[in-house]
């Protein structure tokens, strides 16, 4: 397993006053410019470099798998939407390819579980780890092996992206029934109730709510995760996206590249990534504040805050395009202002 | 005055459905992009257009002025920091600078009351009103006459720019101690105890914030400014550039053109804007929430909701700049994304 070889560091905290001493020359009241300041300082930090080079190269990774628990009838579309959403985003016409556009970012798709045979489709990276997840109320949802397949293909994507010049990466997921197994794992890895880490997905009704959480408490209950192995709840309890997002986080820390958590189901894929190695939280900036229960939970679990608040819950990526284009616009603040020395701006009053 | 001859409509209630329609055809579970949903549909019913242009032509505007009042005190930086912030503008060095490049927007700088002669400098607006407001603790800020050549100079921009083609507008705003007649402003018009509006602007001390308070209560006390008469409390509590933000809404909403109101002090010209012509809280999009104490009060007044929360009190337009793409990310959403039928994705299981 990859994983086992990759070397990630803890970040720089000996630039933290450095990275202050320059933010408090800039023409502004200190610490006026609030939380662009904080992700300036992070990136100087986790990249180790007092003046972080811009965020010229962006690019946005959109998972998709699918999941045999859709059996169990939790979600509000039927299964064979990943697969035409695989082919939205193919053609450009999907929310996350809007976004991404809008930010100079690139869009990559990974068929990393779609249960479905694509031809050799135009802009697809085909990393197929599996067709489609088991249903994990039935049993485990994948092999121990074949979890363990999901974050190395992830990890393989951040170095083969670190090679190829980006710079910072975005997270993002599609499957069908996704939200299933990702409340799954925040309940398996914070400890809280199931019912509090569950919410309505795209938009169930109550009575579905009700029985989507008995299905994921059936589901631990039968495949009893080990809380203390991340492989081992991703395998019983999760998905191939996820898993493929967990590995891109873990492979990006080792570059020292920052990425970006987009919502519910990429932030359990995080906390995979966060329970296999803690210091990855460093080098994750969290997108934004999902609609969907629990998401909560799982970022104070990582110390993590997240940078927007939209009533946001589609996933895909897009919360962290437009996170990212505001980390880059606290990174400019950083790079391009002038200093009261060089502006000749008089500081404050003694 | 020339907001007499002014003609603001309501904006077209009537394609509230057809919005709706729209977005929810779009390849999305409903309502899953949140605000950004909101955003386009504000601009649809503002613009009147059922499908609005892009915003490809965007701007901030910064208007510069200085206060009387700083001889009681009531900030961290020397007076003089307004003019050289202004050469800084010009000289492309300031926050506001970076991040309208950033989200590729236009960057105006207007002198509307600086206490200084400008040469014939590049790039700056000259519509000098006055040089610099008397100090409201001992009097009128300015005459009923110059209030109203302040909403005049926006009003004009507005009406100008709008010719030349700009479709989103953003305030912003330079003028050491501008937080002391922005809370004065706050507390006449939504009644609030000057003590629940009042900040700490750049960042000064506890004791400097009691006197800072003293020095409003007092200015309001002399002047007594009417709570109804926008113009009257514009005059002896307000300042010339607060004036000019104001002046800009109404012209903004007379030509149906979106306008981003940035913090705190801008917020205040909201306010001014809204008391005369309550119709345009339907043109305005509120930024951000201000670290600035009393910001939410002048919100709520206007039944406003912030787009970002990002810790910020720097001012300039910097909000404005960055939320400003946030709604620019609405609109795309909009315009760009695919239908269901168009993607041949399937919708909800009935």
């Amino acid at each position: 397993m990859k994983v086992i070889t990759l070397h990630i560091e803890p970040v720089q905290d000996n630039l933290l006053q450095k990275a202050h001493l320059r933010l408090d020359s800039l023409t502004k009241p200190q610490g006026s410019l609030g939380r662009l300041e904080d992700f300036a300082q992070k990136l100087v930090l986790l990249t180790g470099y007092e003046i972080p080079s811009p965020l010229t190269k962006k690019v946005i990774f959109t998972f998709a798998g699918d999941h045999g628990v859709v059996d169990e009838d939790v979600s509000l579309f039927p299964k064979e939407v990943t697969v035409q959403m695989v082919y939205n985003f193919l053609k450009g016409g999907a929310a996350i390819n809007v976004l991404s556009r809008h930010i100079g970012a690139d869009e990559v798709v990974i068929d990393i579980g779609v249960d479905y045979d694509f031809s050799d489709e135009k802009g697809l990276l085909s990393r197929k780890v599996l067709r489609g997840t088991a249903n994990m109320r039935r049993g485990p949802a994948m092999t121990r092996k074949e979890a363990e397949l999901c974050i190395d293909t992830g990890i393989e994507l951040a170095l083969e992206y670190a090679d190829k010049g980006y710079s910072i990466f975005g997270t993002g997921e599609m499957g069908i029934g996704n939200t299933t197994p990702s409340s799954a794992i925040a309940a398996v890895i914070t400890g809280a109730a199931v019912h509090d880490v569950t919410g309505k997905g795209t938009g169930i009704t109550d009575e579905a709510l009700t029985h989507k959480i008995k299905v994921i408490e059936d589901s631990i209950a039968i495949n009893k995760p080990d809380p203390t192995d991340a492989i081992d709840i991703l395998s019983k309890v999760g998905g191939t996206e996820i898993g493929g997002i967990a590995g891109l986080i873990l492979g990006a820390a080792s570059k020292k590249i920052p990425v970006v958590i987009d919502g519910f189901i990429s932030t359990a894929g995080a906390l995979i990534a966060y329970t296999i190695e803690p210091l990855v939280k460093d080098y994750m900036f969290a997108a934004h504040n999902s609609v969907e229960k629990g998401h909560t939970a799982m970022l104070e679990k990582m110390g993590l805050k997240p940078i927007l608040d939209l009533n946001m819950r589609l996933g895909e990526g897009t919360g962290a395009a437009l996170a990212m284009f505001i980390i880059e616009a606290g990174l400019k603040i950083y790079r391009e202002m002038a200093t009261f020395d060089e502006a000749g701006v008089s500081r404050e009053l003694e």
